[in-house]
C-alpha cells in the first residue's frame, strides 16, 4: 500500500478542479460550497453542532487556534476509532489529515491521494488545503492568528518532532503553542468508543528466534555502550513495547498492537498497559510477580506520567526518547535538560528495522501462501469478470476470504484497495456500497491487499485488464513495471538510502513526462505494521542493511481513467560483486506474476528482461509446491501458464532480429555481469 | 574538482593503513609516531612551541578545549592565506578541516581526500582523526573533556548551523561551547599575512544583465513578500555582496572575493567593506554618497558588529540571515528572537544560483574557450609524453598558460590536480616540485583543472592513458564515463535534488563493487566560486530549477594505483516530454572529447552511445568556429579526430552481429524515444 511521499504533483491539483468544476452540471460526488445554498453529496458529514461545542470548548483556554492531529499518544499512522478524532470533527475518514480550528475558520490538511475523498465527505464548514505539511499549516496559522496569539494542542498527539517543527515554522512569526493536556475534541465527543476488553497475547515459540528476554539484554548492551550513559529507555511507538516482549493485541485496527508505553533501566522493566487484558498466563510469561532486571512490573497505562516524572526526580538518571515516536507530553517531564538524551528513533526501532534469520524465513513463508490467496483472485477474476456480475466490493471480499483460508491468517493488513476504472486512480481508494464499480473487461482493475499472518505480514498489489488495453495503459504500465524493476536489480553499497536511490523507480516514467504522487516503498513487518518505518525509501527513512524488508511500488494514475501500480515486498540481501564487499541487492519475496497482456516488451531491456525471467523461475519454484500441497491443480496450471519465459520483441518491422537480438544480447549480459547470475544463485539458494 | 559529499569508504581505510605499514621498510613518506624516535617526512611541520603557545593562551580562558574551524569569517570555503589557521597549527593545508587543542591532546579532522597528505605533513604532536564530521568531533570532545567542562571556539569561524550542530551533539552530555571573540590563535600566529590593498572592481556592462539596484529591488520585494516581514537582510558570505553589487576583488585566491558584509533594508544599503580600496569611480557606481533607498552607505569592514548592534536597538526590526552562512558572532547580537528570522539560505544565494539569460550564455561562451586551451593540453601532451620529459608540473603549467592566453581570462579557478599513476588516486592531489611525476605512457593521467574568466568560472577533468590500458583501468574508465552519461542524459521534473539522483553516476560501478568517495557535482559560479553552493549534488543542495550551472563528476580511485574522473560542467534546461510538462535535463557545456583509447563501447547501452555521439556532434558544432577563429588549425584536426563518431561494438565472439544490432537498437530507440531526440533538437537551438 502507498504512503504519501511528500509528494503533491500539479498534474493532480488539475485535475482536481476540472473535475469539480465539470461534475457540477449533473449529479456531483463532491460538495460545491461556492453555490447559494452550498451542494453537499450524501456522503457529507454535517459538522457544525460539534464545532460549535468545539469553539465553546476553546474560548476559556484563550487559544487563538486548536490544531488537531490525525494521531494517537503512540504516533501511530493507523488508529483505533477512539483516537479518529478528525475524522469525528471533520467526517474525513482518510488516513492522513490534519485539522486547524479558529473561532471563525475550520482547515483540513490531507495529502494529493485523499483531497478528492476530502470533497466527498466535508461539509461546507471547512475548508481544504492540499499542501499537508507543518510548514504550510504554519502559514495559516500566521495569517488566521493575531500576533501574541497562542495555539493550543494535546501534548498527546505531538511527537517532539512535531514540535520543534512547528515551532520553528512559528519561531520569528510572534505567534506561539500552547500546550493543553486535556484534549478539547474529547470533551465534545460524547459517544466516543471505549477500549477494547480483549486479552493480549504473546507470540508462539515457532515464530520466535530471540526471547524477551534476550531483547532486553541487547537493548541493555546498547545503553550501557552509548556515549552519552543513559540510564533509561522510553518507549512509546506501539510496535516497540510490542516487539520487545514479543506480544500482539488488537487495539487498532488491521494492527495487532495494544495500548502501552515501555520504560526499561539497567535493572528494571515497567511495561504500561491496561492491566485487565492480562491473563496469568501473559504474567508467568512476563515474570511480572517479581522486581528483578529480568522482571516486567506491569503498571497500569495511565501511570505512565506519574512513574516517568518519579523516574526523572532520582538523582544522576537520563532517560533515552526517540523524538519521531514520543509524545510532548512525556518529553515535558523529563526535565531538567540533562536528564534526556534523544535519537531519532529508539534503538528497539533500530533493532527492529532488521529482520533476524527466522523473521526473515517465516516472513518469506508468509509470502509463498499469501500469493496462493491472490493468485486465486487473479484467477477468478479472469474467469468471472466477463459475466458482468462481480464488482469491486465482491471482489475484495473474495481475497479476504481467500487469505482467511491460509495457515496463521489473523485478517488483512489494510482495508483492501480494489478499485476499477477510474477509481483506482484514486491511490488510497477502498470501494463502499455507494462507490463499488462493476468490474467489466472494459477497464484497468488495481488490486493493492495483504494479509497479517503469525508470522509475517503482506503487502502486494498487482494491476490487470481483462479486455484490450490502450496503447497509453500498456505503456505507463510497461514503465511502472521497469521502474519496480530497476530499483530491485539494482546493486549498491551498504548504508545507501532508499531515497537516494527511488527515483530509479519513477525514470522510465519521467522520460515520458509521468510521475507518481506516493512514496516508492516501505518497510512491513513480521506481524506488525503494514508500514513499519523506518526502513522504506522516503526521506525520512534510515539507510539499507541487509535484512530489511521493504516494499518497492512505483505506480502511475490517470485521473477519471485507470490507476497503475505494481507493489512486491523484497527483502535486502547481500550479494558478491567482482571487486567491493559489503554490496546489496533486493530478492522479491512476493511471489505473483504480472499481467502479460500489459507488458510491451519491446521497451524492456535486456538486463530488465532476464530480471523479469528469473523472476518467474523463481515464483514456479517457490511457489508451485506450495499449491501442489494445497492441493490447487487449476491455479497451479494458472501460475505455470503465466509465468512462461519472455523472449525479447522488437516492433514488427524488425522482428527478424529479435531472436538473434535476444541471444546476443543475453550473452553479452552474461559475459558483463556474470556476478548478478552468481548473485540469483545465492538468493535461489536461501 | 571533486568536493566532499560525505563518502567515507571503507576501502580508503583499509588502503591508507595497508599503505603506511608497507612503506615502513623504506623511505617512507608519511610520519611515523609509532617509533621511537618518530620519523617525520621532510614535509611535515614542527608545530611544538605554537601549540606550547595556543595552550598557554587558553589556561586563563579556562576552557578545556579549543575549536578552530577551517574558514573564515564569511564561513568560505576557499580561504585567505590570513586564515589558514588549521595550515599554521598543524602543517596540514589541505581545503578541508577542523582542529581541536586540549592542553594534553591535538587532533585533526579531515575526509578522505586529504588522509594521506595530512600524514605528509603533520608531525606527531596531532593525532589524525578519519571521520570528518561534527558528530566526530563531539564524540571526541566528550571523552576527552571532563563533564562541565567549557569548549572554546571563535565565534566568527562557526556559522549558525555549525554552532547548532555542535551544541545538538554535546546536548546531553553536560559539557557546554563557549563563544570566545578573540581568536587565540592568531595571537599565536606572528607573521599573519596582512589583508591585501587591491582596489575592488566592478564588472563590465557587457556581462550583466541585471544591474545591482535591479538585483536590490528583486531582494526587496522578496523581503516585502515574506510571511514573516522582515526589515533587513544581512548579507555574511563574500560571493553574496559581491553578486548583488556585481563587485569583484582579488582576497581569496582563485576565488574573486573581497572582505565584505551587507545590510539590506527597505531604504537603505550599507556595504562593509575596507574603505581605502574603494576608488571614486567605484562609489560613484554605487551612489555612495547619498543615503537613499539606491544609494550603497560605504562602512567599514571592522564596523559591521557596532552597525548591526545599533540597527537591531530599532524598535519594530527584524533581520533576515541564512543560517549556512552567517557567522554565530553576528548571530548573537540579533537579540531578542523576535528581531531574527533565519532561512538555510539567503534569499540573494537562492536568486544566484539561476542564472540570467546573460549569465547561462556568457558562462556557456566560457566553457567554448575554456576548451580550446584543455584541447591544446591534451594535443600537446599526447605528442610530447612519449619523449619522456615532461611532469605533472610541467602539465600544470601548460595548460594555465594556455587558459592564460584566452580571452577575458583571469587565471585558474582553483590549483591545477594534475596527477599521473597513483597521485590520481589522491582526489585532491596537486604537484609540488617534492611530488611531481614524470609522466609516461605506461601510466593514467588525470587532469582537473578550470578557470576564471570575467565571464564565467569554469572546472573540468579529463583522465587519460597514452599507452596501453590494463583491462581495469579501461573497465573502469567506460563505468565511469556511464555513470556521467546516466546523469547527463535523465529527465527529471523541476524540483527534483541532486543528491536523489546521483546514484545514477555510482551505479555502474556498484554493479562491480567499485565506488568513489567524494560528492558528485557541485555549481559553478559566472566569474565566481569553482564550488558554487547551495547548487549540486550533495544533501544540503537545493532543489534543480532550469538555469542553474552544476558539475557532474563520478570517478574511480585504486589507491596506490590511478585514478579516474571525468568531469563536465551542465546547465539545467527545460525538456519536452511526451505527456508531461515542467520536466528538465541536463545539457554539457563543457567541450572536450573523452580518451578513446579508455572507452570499451561494448558495455555502453544503445542510449548511452547515442548520448555520447550527440555530445560529440555538440563538441564540433560549437568548438570548431571558435578554433577556426582563433586559427588553430591543428587543435581543429585533433578535435575531428577525437570526435568520430562511434559504432556500437560487440565482444570479438559476436562482431558479426554488431552493425545490424547498433541499427537495430537505435531503431528501437527513436521509436521510442523521439521525444529525448525532440530535446536535443532544442537544445542545440540554445
Amino acid at each position: 500500500m502507498p504512503s504519501n511521499g511528500g509528494w503533491l504533483l500539479a498534474l493532480s491539483v488539475a485535475a482536481l478542479t476540472v473535475n469539480t468544476i465539470g461534475a457540477a452540471t449533473s449529479e456531483r460526488t463532491e460538495r460545491n460550497c461556492s453555490v447559494t445554498p452550498p451542494y453537499l453529496p450524501s456522503t457529507a458529514v454535517n459538522t457544525t453542532i460539534r464545532l460549535q461545542e468545539l469553539r465553546e470548548h476553546m474560548l476559556p483556554m484563550n487559544i487563538s487556534a486548536y490544531i488537531i492531529p490525525g494521531t494517537d499518544a503512540h504516533l501511530s499512522e493507523y488508529i483505533a476509532p477512539r483516537d479518529a478524532r478528525v475524522a469525528f470533527m471533520t467526517g474525513f475518514t482518510g488516513s492522513a489529515g490534519s485539522v486547524v480550528v479558529t473561532q471563525t475558520k475550520a482547515s483540513l490538511w490531507t495529502d494529493s491521494r485523499y483531497w478528492v475523498q476530502a470533497e466527498r465527505q466535508m461539509d461546507c464548514n471547512w475548508d481544504l488545503e492540499t499542501d499537508f505539511s507543518i510548514g504550510s499549516v504554519a502559514e495559516w496559522l500566521i495569517a488566521e492568528v493575531p500576533p501574541g496569539g497562542e495555539i493550543g494542542f494535546d501534548p498527546f498527539l505531538f511527537s517532539l518532532k512535531t514540535h520543534n517543527d512547528y515551532s520553528l515554522n512559528l519561531e520569528f512569526s510572534n505567534r506561539s503553542l500552547r500546550s493543553i493536556p486535556i484534549n478539547l475534541v474529547d470533551r465534545v465527543w460524547k459517544d466516543r468508543p471505549s477500549i477494547r476488553p480483549d486479552s493480549l497475547t504473546r507470540l508462539p515459540d515457532r515464530v520466535i528466534q530471540r526471547s524477551w528476554q534476550i531483547k532486553v539484554d541487547d537493548i541493555r548492551t546498547q545503553m550501557k555502550e552509548d556515549l552519552y550513559e543513559p540510564t533509561a529507555l522510553l518507549l512509546s511507538a506501539l510496535d516497540e513495547s510490542a516487539w520487545l516482549f514479543n506480544m500482539r493485541g488488537n487495539d487498532i485496527p488491521y494492527n495487532p498492537f495494544f495500548y502501552s508505553y515501555t520504560l526499561l533501566t539497567m535493572d528494571e522493566i515497567w511495561l504500561f498497559v491496561h492491566m485487565n487484558r492480562v491473563t496469568d498466563d501473559l504474567k508467568e510469561y512476563l515474570n511480572a510477580s517479581c522486581d528483578g532486571a529480568l522482571c516486567v512490573q506491569l503498571k497500569s497505562y495511565d501511570s505512565v506520567l506519574d512513574h516517568v516524572k518519579q523516574y526523572v526526580a532520582t538523582p544522576g538518571v537520563k532517560v533515552w526518547i526517540g523524538t519521531e515516536y514520543t509524545n510532548y507530553a512525556l518529553y515535558e517531564i523529563i526535565t531538567p535538560q540533562d536528564k534526556l538524551m534523544t535519537s531519532t528513533y529508539s534503538p528497539v526501532l533500530m533493532a527492529k528495522a532488521v529482520k533476524d534469520e527466522t523473521e526473515q524465513r517465516i516472513l518469506r513463508d508468509a509470502h509463498i501462501r499469501d500469493a496462493v490467496a491472490v493468485v486465486q483472485l487473479l484467477m477468478w477474476l479472469e474467469k468471472v469478470v466477463p459475466n458482468g456480475k462481480e464488482t469491486e466490493l465482491s471482489a475484495a471480499e473474495y481475497v479476504n476470504h481467500a487469505r482467511s483460508k491460509q495457515k496463521d491468517n489473523r485478517g488483512p493488513s489494510f482495508e483492501t484497495i480494489s478499485a476499477s476504472g477510474p477509481n483506482a486512480a484514486l491511490a488510497h481508494y477502498s470501494p463502499t456500497n455507494d462507490t463499488s464499480r462493476k468490474l467489466t473487461v472494459d477497464e484497468m482493475y488495481l488490486v493493492d491487499s495483504g494479509g497479517q499472518y503469525l508470522d509475517g505480514t503482506t503487502d502486494i498489489t498487482r494491476t490487470v485488464h481483462w479486455g484490450n488495453p490502450t496503447a497509453l495503459q500498456k505503456e505507463a504500465f510497461t514503465r511502472v513495471l521497469m521502474g519496480n524493476i530497476e530499483i530491485s536489480r539494482t546493486i549498491f553499497p551498504t548504508g545507501t538510502r532508499g531515497v537516494n536511490m527511488e527515483m530509479l523507480g519513477r525514470r522510465a516514467l519521467w522520460e515520458l513526462g509521468l510521475n507518481y504522487g506516493h512514496g516508492t516503498g516501505h518497510g512491513v513487518g513480521n506481524y506488525f505494521g503494514v508500514h513499519e518505518w523506518p526502513v522504506g525509501f522516503q526521506s525520512n527513512n534510515i539507510p539499507f542493511r541487509a535484512g530489511m524488508f521493504t516494499s518497492i511500488e512505483p505506480g502511475f494514475y490517470k485521473e477519471n481513467d485507470f490507476g497503475i501500480r505494481i507493489e512486491d515486498v523484497v527483502v535486502i540481501v547481500p550479494v558478491d560483486t567482482k571487486y567491493g564487499h559489503n554490496y546489496l541487492t533486493f530478492d522479491t519475496v512476493s511471489l505473483v506474476p504480472y499481467d502479460r497482456k500489459l507488458i510491451d516488451t519491446s521497451l524492456l531491456s535486456s538486463e530488465q528482461l532476464q530480471w523479469l525471467n528469473r523472476y518467474y523461475e523463481t515464483i514456479r519454484r517457490l511457489l508451485v509446491p506450495e499449491l501442489d500441497s494445497q492441493g490447487l491443480h487449476e491455479e497451479k496450471k494458472w501460475v505455470l501458464t503465466n509465468t512462461e519465459p519472455f523472449i525479447h520483441s522488437g516492433s514488427s518491422a524488425t522482428t527478424t532480429f529479435s531472436s538473434s537480438l535476444t541471444i546476443f544480447l543475453l550473452g553479452i549480459t552474461v559475459l558483463h555481469n556474470y556476478n548478478i547470475g552468481l548473485m540469483y544463485n545465492i538468493l535461489n539458494k536461501v
